[in-house]
């Protein structure tokens, strides 16, 4: 599937380290996903990655755009996208920023409490707003905190708040944790939302959509289930909570679009040891680390495969940690990373799967080595 | 001390999150030290914040420059000062970037293991190396791992090969811990230091040069002791460990320079709660986070004193949280913040002691927001 980058990377050698990115990838990624799920809308999570020719490829696909910022709907416009195929996801919205998208011609909106519902019936006169709300993460590899949304027993009043002030109650919207490994995980969920629609048709306004978010995996070390497994899990769901009044759907999938369209190269280097105690473990010190790019192996959470030119060789515990001087700059440590025990310094190194949540993570400078650089292809 | 940055921000009312830095500040820092450890030889190091106008005014100052890589080098002498100022400090360098050092006029690296030693003796023949060794981090609010270092019993022979390879086997170096708040920890590291400058001495290897480290700590919401504490627990311990023959030392503050010459000044977006149950935790956020600054939040090391317009009224817990749609982006939760009741959306918040470690952290454009902006006065 990713044949394009290795041949890239053999041809080119770019400077490491050095993400690259294959746009036909991303392109199976999306029709794959339209097939799965012909009914649903597809906004892709421009957070995830947000580069120029990823939304431009996606826009012609006929994808519409999840932004999480005045900065991301910019972004999207400038690559031809319309207003009317972008969301304003983030339910922590500067008021100014709702009234700067408002301008530009958005009209849908998340929110989880009424403040944030008043803040767009006064800068987005009319909008349509969803009710994000909690549920547990379960089963992600990446689980939210209660960051985002409210109880589900909250959400009729929020959204009622919404239509007295003059806007449209459309929705409710919920994220089962990214990197979901369990698809019975949108069932518990629907069965909150399908209560909703139910409490709020008691009170006379009839909601419209489901925005079922995203979570959808991309393969790391674990096996995951296919996508057709989400596929059908879901429509199972809306099936047995909504019967056959199935509400439109919208999905923002962001690492399952772009996750495996991605290969990061990286340089080994130094391999040492900390003592001569042969029983103390080998560090493998990489150009790249938590700092430029992996972030996700915050607290271990995400095990990328590694693939080294030495691949079939003995095998040792390693401790994987980047070039900085920061000893927070540590990748894997606590449960140490087989590699091949001939790997050396100047071997380059490959991390897969390291499309969505890289190149955005990346600080500027820090430790004056400059952020991840990405080529797309 | 730093009125000058609240007279700042309530006369230019900047944009927020903005990071004001009072040069005044920095070089009071600077001029205390100097006084407090005469003998020292004070490295900045670099990475703790980086902006141009804090290393010409250091280097205006006498300072010498502690580099954590190529770039942090290039940086330095672009302000304005010479390569004999200047350690490369990081144990894990490219052989390419140590020869780039060399040829610009750099003669001073650290190491922790032969690897090492063998790329500094190609790339840069005849320098001075001193060897990194391990020291717990007991104490230091935002401790070390093992990544830089090896123990003490194995510094000798690495200090040994690095003389047989042409080297100068000048020194050893370690670190207490950022943000050390026990003084007595370099006398520890001082014991491990003196018996390995005996053992050279026995090899016929005089060592010259001791590397104090930095974890020279700001003040945060804790109290830490006084400068003065640690100018005598560190001269204290020289005496113990080296009787007359104190060796030339070095010191490489960071925080201890910059920490609390920086106000962070922040906006909040949402005030919500997530249910109707009066005892949920209420959720403050702003528009400054994990990833555009406050990264030392992590695992809630760092706990900033914040000022609001509101201190003084009633206070209640609150979660802190930043902006962006990442559920990971979240300041205070497990040990929830004190705030005022009042506070009410679009009230300023300042941070107190964000000087180091905030600008350089921060990603480019997580969720299309842009990096924190800092300004220096």
């Amino acid at each position: 599937m990713t044949e394009r980058i290795f041949r890239y990377l053999r041809e080119q050698q770019p400077e490491t380290p050095c993400l690259v990115i294959d746009l036909d990838v991303v392109e199976g990624n999306f029709r794959r996903m339209r097939e799965l799920l012909p009914t649903a809308h597809i906004f892709y999570a421009v957070k995830a990655n947000p580069a120029a020719q990823i939304l431009s490829r996606l826009a012609n696909l006929g994808s519409k755009f999840d932004a999480a910022s005045r900065g991301e709907i910019e972004l999207v416009q400038a690559n031809g996208v319309s207003a009317d195929r972008i969301s304003f996801g983030n339910t922590i919205k500067k008021e100014r920023d709702i009234a700067r998208a408002y301008e530009r011609g958005v009209r849908l909106f998340a929110v989880d409490c009424e403040a944030e519902v008043e803040k767009i019936a006064r800068a987005a006169p009319g909008s349509k707003v969803f009710c994000r709300i909690l549920c547990d993460g379960e089963g992600a590899e990446w689980p939210l905190s209660r960051k985002f949304g409210c109880v589900p027993e909250m959400a009729p009043r929020v959204l009622e708040h919404a239509h007295r002030l003059g806007l449209v109650a459309h929705g409710v919207s919920f994220h089962v944790g990214s990197q979901q490994r369990n698809p019975l995980m949108w069932n518990r969920a629907l069965a909150s939302t399908a209560a909703i629609f139910r409490e709020m048709a008691e009170r006379g306004i009839q909601l419209q959509m489901v925005n079922l978010g995203g979570g959808f995996p991309t393969k790391y070390l674990k096996d995951v289930p296919a996508v057709q497994a989400y596929g059908r899990a879901i429509f199972d769901a809306l099936k047995t909570h909504f019967g056959n009044r199935i509400p439109e759907t919208i999905i923002e999938p962001g690492r399952g679009m772009v996750g495996n369209a991605g290969i990061l190269e990286a340089e080994v280097v130094l391999v040492s040891n900390k003592s001569d105690d042969p029983k103390d473990i080998r560090w493998v010190y990489l150009d790249v680390g938590k700092f430029h790019g992996l972030a996700e192996t915050m607290d271990e959470a995400i095990r990328y495969p590694i693939r080294t030119p030495r691949d079939g060789d003995d095998l040792i515990p390693c401790v994987l940690a980047g070039p900085t001087c920061d000893s927070a700059d540590v990748m894997y440590e606590k449960e140490p990373y087989m590699l091949p025990f001939s790997l050396e310094i100047g071997d380059k190194v490959l991390f897969e799967g390291t499309g969505a949540y890289t190149t955005t993570y990346s600080s500027r400078d820090f430790n004056g080595m400059s952020g991840l650089r990405q080529i797309v292809i």
